[in-house]
């Protein structure tokens, strides 16, 4: 029997707080039920909260944390407050302990990265992290990476991504050689800005660990042409949320039309088992998470709004890059991206065996 | 009686040639008698497209080019090959003769504007161009600009853009002071590039030609937050481009899930109409044309791939921002923008009275 996946929860992150994170943490469990959960947080609520779930409670342990971070608080701030005593870092600092392999939080995502970073520290070899984040396609799904751990990237940290991304594609779509993407424009002779153009220059060199597909452009995400899409966190943030705007957009048409007239209301009536799946197919729950890669430990952001399913979801990408060893496999990569500088034998030897 | 308003037109650029801009230019005429049409493009080719065009042909002449820049040509390129006697530089021409008062194509962006900017050059106190979209929302239309004329921004720049942009939906959307918003992230003090906080404490400042509302995030261009969204070339044609290539994914479910059984196809049939407003809502080529922003002229682009009603909008809208005078009322805001070095009497006078 393998060994149970020990998830750190900070239980009063979020806009709903312990009761949306217990309850999602309970479907979670219900999905997986080899998870260990540690929840951190005020005892006397969690304990509360707890009590709707007995299945949970039965698979979790409570540590009382003080401090909350606030939606609001800056990251300084969230630092300076919350270092050491609240439960958001309680949760991250389980992972650098070992106490857990993972924390999820759907508390706000720049103290979430500041802490995190803080704590934990970028892998050797990253020169900083990156937000990723799962976006539903025409053809499945696509890992987006940066979605807003930083502004503006070099072409190293732009490669540095591609690497992770693939590991990440590799672990969730459990294929052996996901292709990646650089976002770009389609304007000719303006294609791009220089560090774009140098990451891909460095991706198409021999041997390194990627599938390098070539420049996509925005459009190119939503169908789905490659499997990671790797962007600096401006423009990714910027997709990101104009995708979910144009989605509510048409949602919003969608409605009003079915509203208009008589027949429509009947129409939708008599396909509202397509409609059903429809809701599910765009139901942004579903990608909920933004898994935080380059640091020495997995963490994942889910949206604060969100509810219990949507924080399941979360919880359930949690377990799944801890089950199938994203670290491990971004690590194996990194290593075939920067090889030792002074190869001795068995160095080169390992080197080999790394080159497709 | 008014002049009529003079358009040229690049009869041979888009995907589809002459037959689709004669086309669409009498679909347009249509709806503005007083449009004068000037076609440029190989004689032979346009008169034969004219025949089946007779109201067209009544109020357009016809300018035999021999050159035509290709849908793939680089700026560079069509420069060197299209300079004096394409098609595309000879519609250009004529604004800047004064023998057109607009220009329309659907050749390819980057010759057009490399052309466009080489002939008309830019706007006193104009650093560089733009290109603005007209972008459907929930609560009506926005004004998104740079969607992909150049690559990053000044703060000077930035706000030049504040003031093209607010110029252009004063005449688009009828308002006295339209709202502008800077598009940013929304990840707490990573807040945006240092040129977006900069242009956002200019904006501020008393006296701005600009009601200026803020940062906006992705999602709030389809909410119809402001009535401009001001940004980068890179991000804005990302963003432009992902929101396509998500109403075109959302399309593509609909369709699916209303194929997917019996009682939903009977649905699909009683709510037909129902889905032809939303067609309409979604459809593309109402909101076809790019304004070209900054320039001594006006020329507008056209989607290459769009059909003779999506070309027609794109000439509608030319017809709009000459008979409002876009370019009139753009050299008064950026009067506004940059007074006078050494102000004397008078113009101090101007100033005050321009101050809002």
């Amino acid at each position: 029997m393998t060994a149970p996946v020990r998830i750190a929860l900070d239980a009063m992150g979020g806009d709903h707080g312990p009761e949306t994170v217990l309850a999602g943490a309970e479907i979670s469990l219900g999905r997986h039920p080899d998870i260990a959960f540690v929840l951190y947080g005020e005892e006397s609520r969690v304990r509360e909260a707890l009590k709707s779930h007995p299945k949970l409670a039965a698979a979790a342990r409570i540590v009382h944390t003080e401090v909350v971070v606030g939606m609001d608080d800056k990251p300084s701030q969230a630092l300076r407050r919350g270092r050491y005593k609240s439960s958001m870092w309680r949760a991250i600092d389980a992972v650098k302990t070992r106490d857990a392999d993972a924390a999820v939080s759907a508390g706000n995502t720049g103290a979430l990265m500041a802490m995190a970073n803080f704590n934990l520290r970028t892998m050797p070899g990253i020169s900083r992290p990156a937000i990723a984040a799962i976006w539903p396609t025409l053809r499945g799904e696509t890992v987006v990476l940066d979605v807003g751990a930083s502004i503006g990237a070099t072409a190293k940290s732009l490669v540095e991504m591609a690497v992770m991304g693939s590991a990440m594609a590799r672990v969730l779509f459990d294929i052996e050689s996901p292709t990646v993407g650089l976002l770009n424009v389609g304007v000719e002779e303006m294609k791009g800005v220089e560090e774009v153009k140098e990451a891909a220059r460095i991706l198409r060199e021999d041997g390194m660990p990627v599938n390098y597909h070539g420049f996509v452009e925005g459009n190119d995400i939503g169908a789905g042409t490659v499997d990671v899409v790797v962007t600096e966190g401006f423009a990714g943030n910027i997709a990101l949320k104009t995708a979910e705007g144009t989605a509510k957009q048409l949602a919003s048409y969608l409605r009003s039309a079915m509203g208009r007239t008589l027949r429509a209301r009947i129409g939708y009536l008599l396909a509202r088992d397509a409609f059903r799946v429809l809701r599910e197919k765009m139901d942004p729950r579903r990608s909920n998470g933004g898994v935080f890669l380059g640091l020495n430990g997995i963490v994942i952001k889910s949206h604060g709004g969100t509810d219990a399913e949507g924080f399941a979801a979360a919880v359930d990408l949690a377990y799944d890059m801890v089950r199938h060893e994203l670290l491990a496999r971004i690590e194996k990569s990194l290593g075939r991206l920067h090889p030792p500088a002074t190869p001795v034998r068995e160095t080169q030897a390992a080197g080999a065996e790394g080159q497709s």
